[in-house]
């Protein structure tokens, strides 16, 4: 569900930024291409010391018409919205006049689930004369390839496990629910749905601590798609070397991906992670 | 999958305790319709102060001679496997030579999934010269009906998420994973894997209050099922007042359960308190 449009090079690439690591490594790989960044970083979100480092004006979530102003100042035409965004609370948001002409398609938005409520944000940007790029598109080396990234790769057990994992996964695929699980010789062991991957991930280690799990340390894998159709401009799941540590917590063999279906950030400091904590971080393929 | 044989009701029925209130439960029911009951209590996990009432011989995990001398010395050749059972640890489990000898069995159930665990645990009994019985065949008066079992029934938005709990149940269900969800305006909140109805409700509490879900108090279901395919003569699942309890928690509206797949301890409880806390506890059809 990517636009087929080339990405326009001659604009500076504004970057709404979420949490985390990933809005500054899709910024490096941009300015890597010779293109500008602006970065509009998302108050409560967005880690201060990192936007330093680059234009970037402070932005207010559900603050529309601020957000339009300032980027068509500094001449963005497209904009890209990456990082994390947990649900903010009322309390962090701050309305002006353009998002308020738009809670109709705001409150469309929120009914149905999360796929449904980021393409009404995407449909917002457009009706203000952007362009919605995923980081997919204007960074493409940012998302996993197939095949291990750091030097352990998975067993056969472990294939076997990804395969049970890949299958739950297209089961609850049209559900639009998070699309992670975690599978221990091919017994499905936790089903991610709103906590998300982190969470399940305790649970899993919370699990193997009160005896509730009945495999050693060492087996197991989290396997991890992109929903079907979600639209890859943005929530493409993000995996980073926290992730590798809560998979070590839980006494996992590794993390499958599905290849080009998740942002990689920092690929080096995940691999290293994932050599130091003995665990394989691997692109897979979706099975036919 | 049940027995199509009657139960036999000339011989003393062996019930096999694990925790929780549904041993007694089942008890008191067979005990009304005539037939005589010999408990035989888990140590660890049966309630003491619950066995006074029955005559009883505490039996440890993995003795499976013991087991089957005291039921033969007592007249029993029916047994029902009751109540929780949390996977044992390696140190509660005392072993005889019975059990010993069925090692090959057993190590064969361990693989797979639990439905295959507990398919294993049937065969050794029926190894014995038992004839395993389900709860629902020897007191089908502890299955839950169809319709509200307190005051309060679903409203048209709680029919709108049962139906939709019950579709992501069907597509799980060949996975063999646990049978309940939590479901609120359609969106899928939870879903149970190996950590327990409870944990869930637990954990849809936590997503409350981080504010991590979108909907109101007193919106949001609890849905559950039989697996697919599950042998009835064990491991339906259960709810009792501490379900709705757990309901109540996590701020939802009510629970729905498949009419005829679940055990209902203390009724009469279960209702009080469900009305006392305004959750509705329903028996629902599956859909076609």
């Amino acid at each position: 569900m990517s636009s087929a449009r080339p990405t326009d090079d001659t604009t500076p690439l504004g970057i709404l930024c979420g949490g985390g690591s990933i809005p500054v490594a899709v910024a490096d790989a941009v300015i890597k291409q010779g293109r500008a960044v602006v970065m509009f970083p998302l108050i409560g979100w967005a880690d201060p010391q990192a936007m330093a480092r680059y234009a970037h004006h402070w932005i207010h979530v559900g603050k529309v018409g601020e957000f339009t102003r300032l980027a068509r100042a500094a001449g963005c035409r497209e904009i890209v919205l990456v990082g994390t965004l947990l649900r903010p609370s009322l309390k962090q948001v701050r309305l002006d006049w353009a998002t308020v002409r738009m809670f109709p398609h705001i409150a469309r938005s929120f009914r149905g689930g999360d796929n449904h409520l980021l393409s009404g944000v995407a449909r917002i940007f457009e009706r203000q004369g952007f362009l919605l790029r995923g980081a997919h598109e204007v960074a493409p080396e940012i998302l996993i390839h197939e095949g291990a990234l750091g030097s352990k790769a998975p067993s056969a057990r472990d294939e076997a496990d990804i395969a049970r994992g890949l299958a739950v996964l297209a089961a609850t695929g049209e559900f639009d629910i998070g699309q992670a699980a975690v599978v221990a010789n091919r017994n499905i062991i936790a089903l991610e749905a709103a906590e998300g991957t982190d969470r399940m991930l305790d649970r899993v280690a919370a699990l193997r601590r009160d005896g509730r799990m009945r495999v050693p340390e060492g087996v197991g894998v989290l396997v991890k798609a992109a929903k079907p159709n979600q639209d890859h401009r943005f929530d493409l799941p993000a995996i980073g070397p926290s992730t590798v540590e809560g998979v070590a917590r839980a006494g996992l063999a590794g993390i499958a991906i599905v290849a080009g279906e998740a942002i990689i950030a920092e690929p080096q400091q995940v691999a290293k992670r994932a050599d130091d904590l003995n665990v394989f971080v691997a692109g897979v393929r979706r099975q036919p």
